[in-house]
């Protein structure tokens, strides 16, 4: 048969698929027996659809980055060994690797892990994060189609695949994701739900009883259910979900659960242990397998030399078409090549004009303006707000398509998550993964907790994925305890690899934003004011440029070496600076030093951090609007914090300053307390 | 008419409910416009529906923690001042407080607080977790209805009403909990879906436009949908919802944001902010209201008089038949009155035996074997774990009904909450809120991520909830680092209010569990251990009963004042210990200080604090596979810390450890380079 690309391609017959099946079960069974841990049970149950999969996935192993492959996100991580037996067929792995599966330094991890084994797409583990990451990458993929396909040229028209267990669809964030994948009609996504209806603690009906289909219905999605062991039916249903092209599509395959294993088949004691090796060998006997590891037969072997055949002719006539795309959309081409590079136009940074200092304006809206000057300059920064525009203030109005990204709209540029803020961090992720864009998200800093798992996996895979976090303190006001942060920025400095911004005013938000922009090894969480703040006075205050350095002398000492250090964050800079003219009053030398980013001034060279915190002061005073982690180190055994160790309250935000003592007059007490 | 119990109520006249709900719309606008802050939108939306409940519900408030008073919890707790209103014409607070609506130290704050406002049920605000909470509070009343009730004495009886909005909805915990809800059949849980399609952004049509009465059905629930102005029909599904008996119920309430507002009505403009003194008299004079602020007619005053008597009349008949349930089940009604207060029973500490240190065990299953002595000691000790039962070894087995708990099954004392960890930790808050239960949960502690929301209300609450985390560390191994915890440790320390503990062993393990059983003014999270540890040897070490204080000299040093402390929680104790002894080889009298529960330790005098501290100790040694957020302070300007500063990896436990420098030779290596 062929495609619509005019390649024709070998559909393997149905004894073939299932002798393919049956390579991936053994496969995937010996490297979990081999490494004596792993989880055994779905990659043998789901070895028919895997092998289905496999036989339709458009991929290239001589380029693991093609651009136009079709994309493929184990959602139900656990089955690793399934996928590292698919990616070794494919011409991935190698057999070694399968070998080496789980051991230190391996290319085949116990949990899939993106930028360690060519051909895998996410890291999943942490369950429905993959399938929400998938519908971030399907709307990416839509977006991009849709601003750079031509109508001669379809140069994106792969398709994103995930493969789900009943964990997966467990998890409310799977069920956010579904909500809004179907929402948004992806009919590039097509989900197989691995229905083995075992799940760790036994039988699914213990717990998840719900009619999977008929929620997946009642989001718009296209559900076809079949026998997830029939590599015929699951073909057909691929080919379904292939040709609905408004409604992602959900294949419900119903399996069992370690299908082969003579004594363990459908029993949730083969989740998430080795079988056994009398037991592997019990199976492959049943099955008229031969016995030694590893085994590949020669005709699954031949099928794969040539299937790789094949791939490669696809990847060329992509290319070819590429071709002449590129000759025919020279700008859109050229466009396109500079957006997948991931690299902003030139001069972008010229784009943000600086704050004055003359009338104060809430961070949170000095974002929405640095985002918006952004926006006009870099067309793929895009993103949106968990039902808080208004107050995020992160709606881009700016540049070309600002209207909002919606079923059939894919150009536009402000995407509507719905109060979904862990399948929005997700989704963000999954755009990150796919390229193109520059995906930014937002939320109250409260509500990070939310979608914590997402910043996790973001920061665990290196994404430049942004999440601004606004009402970054108890100056929220009225809205009360649950609203305001208080432990959320030392939560999220305690994430590896995520740099957390909490800028001073205005102008530091400008570099925040450029900060987050310019990485490219890891995310980014801005954090702002809902209240307003001054616009510090550049002309006697240090250049605001100095906060990329993450932290800075604001305001040195006068009239000799300073014997006060001040370093505040964020809203509460404006008290440091307060607070240090009212002890300079009474003759103190202080030094006022903002801490905008504690992340990026680890990364500081060493004379630079000890010109900061120069071992010499010792009376260090910390004012930040949160609990005390994080800023013991630089408080040393001597500093005093300023800060709050129990939840705030609901009231005017003047009356919560009074009371939780963020006044100069308060913190001054507090000094004269420590008998500085 | 007459309820199943005796009393004559009167139900008000259609008239009179639909003046009750514009006093209770024109209270609520009036609150949000007197504060100049809050959400007016769904108040006057939902007006028609909180009179009809109002009117329905069997509360009293003379006696607000009356046991069997019906549960209203409002899942969309910006709506407040509609549920303070109601508490206003019901009794509970009085127009003064309604006047001091979102002011700093008053009754009636921003959202609804447990534990500030009398007749609140909940602390809510974070979207969906109110739902999931009443799910835990309609599964807790469930429950101890099976064990206390009898086939005269229907003691517990009453219903669990929850108001939630499309924001709710959306979220994904709403989403695992009424999945839960439908699996186990919670008959006696009615939730109001305010269906009023405007969320902040707009029209929910930009982004939640799934079918949700197809998605309840598909959870298995009884879905009833009404116009939501309509107190007839309103009233009507009430009675529908009660009496299906095996099925949750939803009632789908259609209706107009800011209902009564000429110009903002169906606008998501009315969603958070004041009307504005205008639009406000405008609105009162398009109903032919008063336009005095606060205004309840007579007739509304009047109804709710007798209404208190008829509560009261309820009350007093309930008191009546406890009475007499009292005198025939003297034993029971003894228990459910012990377990109501929150005591364990007497004595309860002695069921657990100590752990011989002849052999090593791995925390995880020290706890288990803790949990099922006292469980079989304390009946109302009742949980389990977001299926990894077999892996967090959190199954009772022991007491009278070990078996699970599941749709009519309420005796069982074994919870499968599936793979919905942010719905089990609200269904734990719900029964804990609820009482006569001690709830705990598990999962592993890297994905405490995914419910990280539900321990923060927990601690805002001080609620007895209990949060097993066990693998606790890299060394799960080869599951890789979505699995292995780095950050958790420090980010749960974070949260006000809440004790984190992770002990050094079996022993220790016991008086976490202690702990948190004896605690009452908040959560506890416990951190078990998946690998095997060595159980101390106390007949040399401190005795294990030191653990509670939080952190106590295990080992003192010997042969003068020590030059080394060494502190070290959990597995990474045995670490310090074998530091020590090279160390001390080496000539160095070294302290090894055990530091099960930071929390825990700032609750000692200031004279063990500095006992446990010493000034004079400077070569200070800290030892946690985790990172060092938490532990600066106790570092101070010359500690050392051997721990984690970035993700782990997927590997065998003891390549992980080499690698990542857990032995006393890497340690001892490092204290070399610090010149120590």
């Amino acid at each position: 048969m062929t495609e619509a690309d005019g390649i024709r391609i070998q559909r393997p017959t149905r004894e073939l698929t299932e002798k393919i099946a049956d390579t991936l079960r053994f496969l995937s069974a010996d490297q979990v027996q081999k490494a004596n841990s792993g989880h055994p049970g779905m990659p043998m149950g789901a070895a028919e659809i895997a092998a289905t999969l496999l036989t339709r996935l458009k991929i290239d192993p001589r380029d693991e980055k093609w651009f136009n492959r079709d994309r493929f996100i184990l959602s139900a991580g656990h089955a690793s060994s399934l996928l590292y037996s698919m990616l070794c067929l494919a011409g991935f792995l190698t057999l070694d690797d399968l070998r080496d599966f789980r051991q230190l330094g391996s290319r085949t991890p116990g949990h899939p892990e993106y930028g360690v084994t060519p051909g895998v797409d996410a890291s999943t583990g942490p369950l429905g994060a993959g399938l929400a990451m998938a519908v971030g990458m399907a709307t990416a993929q839509s977006a991009l189609a849709e601003i750079y396909n031509t109508p001669k040229f379809d140069i994106i028209d792969h398709f994103t695949y995930a493969l789900a267990g009943d964990g997966c669809l467990m998890e409310g964030v799977a069920y956010e994701a579904m909500s809004l994948a179907g929402h948004l009609g992806l009919g590039r996504l097509i989900v197989i739900y691995d229905s083995n209806s075992i799940s760790i603690d036994g039988a699914t009906d213990i717990t998840f009883t719900e009619d999977v289909e008929g929620r997946a219905r009642a989001m718009d999605w296209q559900v076809l259910a079949v026998d997830g062991h029939d590599v015929g039916a699951l073909s057909d249903a691929i080919d379904r979900a292939r040709e609905d092209a408004t409604h992602p599509s959900l294949i419900v395959a119903r399996t069992t659960i370690a299908k082969g294993s003579p004594n363990k088949a459908g029993k949730a004691s083969s989740h998430g242990a080795p079988l056994g090796a009398e037991e592997l060998a019990a199976a492959k006997a049943a099955r008229g397998w031969p016995l030694d590891d590893f085994h590949i037969p020669a005709e699954v072997a031949a099928y794969f030399d040539i299937r790789r055949g094949e791939w490669l002719a696809w990847r060329q006539e992509w290319n070819r078409r590429y071709a002449q795309y590129e000759k025919k959309h020279h700008a859109l081409a050229k466009e396109l090549s500079r957006v997948l590079a991931g690299d902003p136009p030139k001069q972008w940074k010229n784009a943000v004009a600086p704050f004055p200092s003359d009338k104060p304006i809430a961070n949170r809206a000095a974002g929405g303006r640095v985002l918006n000057q952004l926006a006009a300059v870099i067309p793929e920064l895009i993103g949106g707000s968990a039902d808080l525009t208004p107050a995020n203030l992160t709606a881009i109005n700016s540049g070309d398509n600002p209207e909002f990204l919606n079923k059939g709209v894919f150009l536009g540029r402000n995407l509507h998550f719905g109060v979904r803020e862990h399948a929005m961090g997700c989704f963000v992720n999954g755009m990150a993964l796919y390229g193109g864009f520059i995906p930014f998200c937002a939320t109250f800093l409260a509500f990070h907790d939310y979608m914590r798992p997402a910043l996790r996996l973001a920061a665990l895979m290196r994404l430049r994925s942004i999440f601004v976090y606004t009402h970054d303190s108890f100056m929220v006001g009225e809205d009360g305890p649950t609203h305001q942060p208080v432990e959320q920025l030392a939560s999220l400095r305690t994430i590896p690899r995520l740099h957390v911004w909490r800028p001073a005013d205005a102008n530091e938000t400008i570099f925040a934003w450029q900060a987050a922009i310019e990485r490219r090894d890891g995310p980014t969480a801005i954090c702002l004011s809902r209240q307003e703040l001054p616009v510090l006075d550049r002309s006697i205050l240090a250049p605001a440029r100095e906060t990329l350095k993450g932290m800075y002398i604001l305001e040195p000492e006068t009239g000799g070496t300073a014997d006060i250090l001040i370093v505040a964050s964020g809203g509460e800079v404006a008290l440091a600076l307060a607070t240090a003219a009212a002890l300079r009053e009474r003759g103190r030398r202080v030094r006022v030093t903002s801490a905008p980013c504690l992340e990026a001034f680890k990364l500081q060279a060493e004379g630079y951090r000890k010109k900061i915190l120069p071992r010499r002061i010792r009376k260090r005073l910390v004012i930040e609007a949160g609990v005390i982690q994080g800023w013991e180190g630089i408080l040393g055994d001597t500093g005093v914090f300023v800060g709050l160790d129990d939840f705030g309250h609901s009231g005017k935000p003047a009356a919560l300053s009074e009371k939780l003592g963020f006044s100069a007059a308060a913190v001054i007490e507090k000094i004269d307390q420590a008998g500085w």
